[in-house]
């Protein structure tokens, strides 16, 4: 394997680890293990367990992005419909989990927003692009009439993310999929005010 | 102090430090040296840290349902308002603490939920009492005309609660208080149909 190859080895098990932990609460021993990298030479691929800590926000970031892009650029349906088969999508995804583990994103933002501002920052970049393309897709609504045009596309795409975030948390209770139907039922409710 | 007093300054001590670092960065060892308790007797109070972290839940659980009942069942205002009141109460108090640190019992359910399946059960308690204030005060507006009748109040109850923790975790990222401002918006027209 290459150097890039094994980096990215360690980034994978580590996000595996960190999504099901924590962050504060997986080793770098851990994961070395898990990756099957020997001891010691974990600082040749990273500073330090912050720099691995960005590289996961980063890995998950851009799975989370395409994901979204793949379901909110589909012109083939409308807008509003875009925005419900994400969520569901999403759900059937939780679903194969067993309602476990939660939105490696969320979890990470919950955790470490207050403890590291670098941290902060970086899930600041991933969040904002998530609401971006959500934003995008609410402002093509209202072109062609199927989203009130009185919502305003920024904050309902963070009232749409948030929302959605906070439903996937109360999912980690009920290990089930309630909190998220009843979520997309009621964001659909709000985006066509019926 | 007597042995009560002297547990409930450990748990209020734990409260604070798992409030602002999360349950497993928490050591037991840092919240002893808060609460001025000599090293070694902690198993005098408790039979763990898990013990602990329950007797943290409760507390948290306590101040919550006590807060929320204080809004929900002011019967001089309408229900409607008094959920805005609440919210708003909250938004005022993370104000305060420069929108830092979340929910405790949102943090709590996000890090320890799928780790521990005893503090699963035990935030899911606290959660289905704040979550069944809210469900009570709809169902009062739902009587007096002030809330739709078609609205489930048990799935639009979580729908708040859950929306409004995930504007919390945002707020971690943007330190002001859009996200919440944002929510309170969409929740009230959700309810007014507006």
């Amino acid at each position: 394997m290459t150097k890039n190859e094994t980096k990215l080895g360690i980034i994978k098990k580590g996000a595996q680890l960190v999504h099901a932990k924590g962050f504060n609460n997986t080793g770098i021993q851990e994961i070395l293990d898990a990756a099957g990298i020997p001891k010691g030479s974990f600082y040749f691929y990273f500073k330090n367990k912050e720099d691995l800590g960005l590289h996961i926000i980063d890995y998950y970031g851009e799975i989370l992005v395409a994901n979204t892009l793949a379901y909110l650029q589909d012109t083939s349906i409308p807008p509003l419909e875009r925005i419900d088969r994400l969520l569901e999508t999403n759900q059937r995804r939780v679903e194969k989990l067993n309602f476990k583990y939660g939105c490696p994103i969320g979890n990470m933002m919950q955790e470490m927003a207050d403890l590291n501002d670098t941290f902060r920052q970086r899930i600041t970049q991933v969040y904002t692009r998530l609401s971006g393309c959500i934003e995008t897709c609410l402002a093509e609504g209202q072109k062609t009439g199927d989203i009130p045009a009185e919502l305003d596309p920024e904050e309902t795409a963070h009232f749409i993310l948030n929302s959605w975030e906070g439903a996937i948390m109360h999912m980690k209770l009920t290990k089930d999929e309630r909190p998220l139907t009843a979520c997309r039922k009621h964001v659909k409710n709000r985006l066509t005010n019926e």
